[in-house]
């Protein structure tokens, strides 16, 4: 049985959708685990969640894990598949708090082997473009992609979003 | 039978060619639709548009549509397949006429579904790179994303370009 | 047998962890050729070949060629793969140069269709972002992806890499 996914992708290369569809495939219902830190000042952040709920619809449960992610997997790992969304805001508010986010993420590796109940990962791709001239951007996408490869070590599945459909990243019948 | 395919990736990764290369299979000759706004200062556009067509060669008949994408499909169903290079391109031209794009893209879904003849797009992958720090880009790669999302659902077959050569992206014969 | 393959993908994708695999594959040794130009003050870049370096382990005789690759390749043309990390550090070696990149280009890939040994190429998606403002970042990004064209098509293998894992893109086995 397929326990733990990654779907990764550009902004609006519809992973969230795609997430949402696996998550709600087993049963209909599923726990939706949102990372965003909400500042109250932050107009398209708030667009984009309320977005995000209204297309959900019925049939999710909300938790909200900023920063403690592995202890959100441990307290809703039960019935429902889970959905993160997403890593890369997660790893986000790591860098913001100045967290030690290699650890959290090595942390968060094992977590994802512990779980019984699956868990579709969302997470973006930010290493496709021209090198970013801030230095701090170029760290955030070095960390970026770091992490998008221990989890997808650690998961089952990994699919590339392109243009809303599925491109299948692993396991891969290909001979590399 | 394949009636309309889009073809995305990211800058210089091929898609025109390999879009030429589609629309002259059936029968060597082939309707060319450039959407670019041709303004008269803008050196690299015409350079690029030159070296499009000088590679493109004979077999091509040229039409122009910044704007009315809807009316140039309309007017050019015929025998021959069409060539849209490229949706960015378009939508960019509606974001600077402040137009109803969202409304604008609907439309274009709509007359994909009416077409006859083949229609090959073009579009462009832009949300792979680090969140941009304008608040202007970050709307257009919203905005961009969400026509490739539109367009991929309304087209039989949506391919990505990678360094010149075609990922399938849909059809795809992977169960997700 | 297969004799040349590109690695291509955003930054922190895997690239060259899966080249360098794909390198040691046949016996064990190889040879990496290093395309950075070290500068003194640079200190990110240093930081990032003592990782590679760390990472790679025993097996490896290093060259270094940050112009010279043609000749970097003639020079190792014997019984061991190479893996050349990486060509978008090459090209912009050149680019700083002045030199004529694209003739550079034209020439590697001559050389490529010359070697008897295996050698592996590593290559970055620059292209997937919001197309840049600046003038010189737009000119190295066509560059690289009109550099990615013409090694893809001398190569007898081509592979994306995706959060650590290779999509195949060369030889492909769906009729486009």
């Amino acid at each position: 049985m397929t326990r733990s996914i990654l779907i990764t992708g550009g902004a609006r290369s519809g992973k969230s959708r795609l997430a949402e569809r696996r998550a709600l495939a087993p049963c209909g219902r599923a726990i939706y685990i949102a990372t965003a830190e909400i500042y109250e000042d932050d107009v398209e952040m708030a667009a984009r969640i309320a977005e995000h709920r209204a297309r959900r619809g019925d049939g999710w449960r909300d938790l909200h894990a900023p920063r403690d992610l592995g202890a959100a997997l441990r307290a809703s790992d039960g019935d429902l598949p889970r959905l993160v969304d997403c890593l890369t805001l997660w790893l986000t508010n790591l860098l913001l708090a100045e967290a030690d986010w290699r650890a959290e993420v090595q942390a968060l590796v094992q977590e994802i082997a512990r779980q019984r109940a699956p868990v579709i990962f969302v997470s973006n791709e930010v290493g496709a473009g021209i090198v970013p001239e801030n230095r701090l951007a170029r760290s955030f996408r070095d960390a970026a992609g770091w992490m998008n490869q221990a989890v997808a070590e650690a998961c089952d599945e990994v699919w590339l979003a392109v243009a809303g459909y599925p491109v299948k990243v692993k396991p891969n019948e290909h001979t590399f």
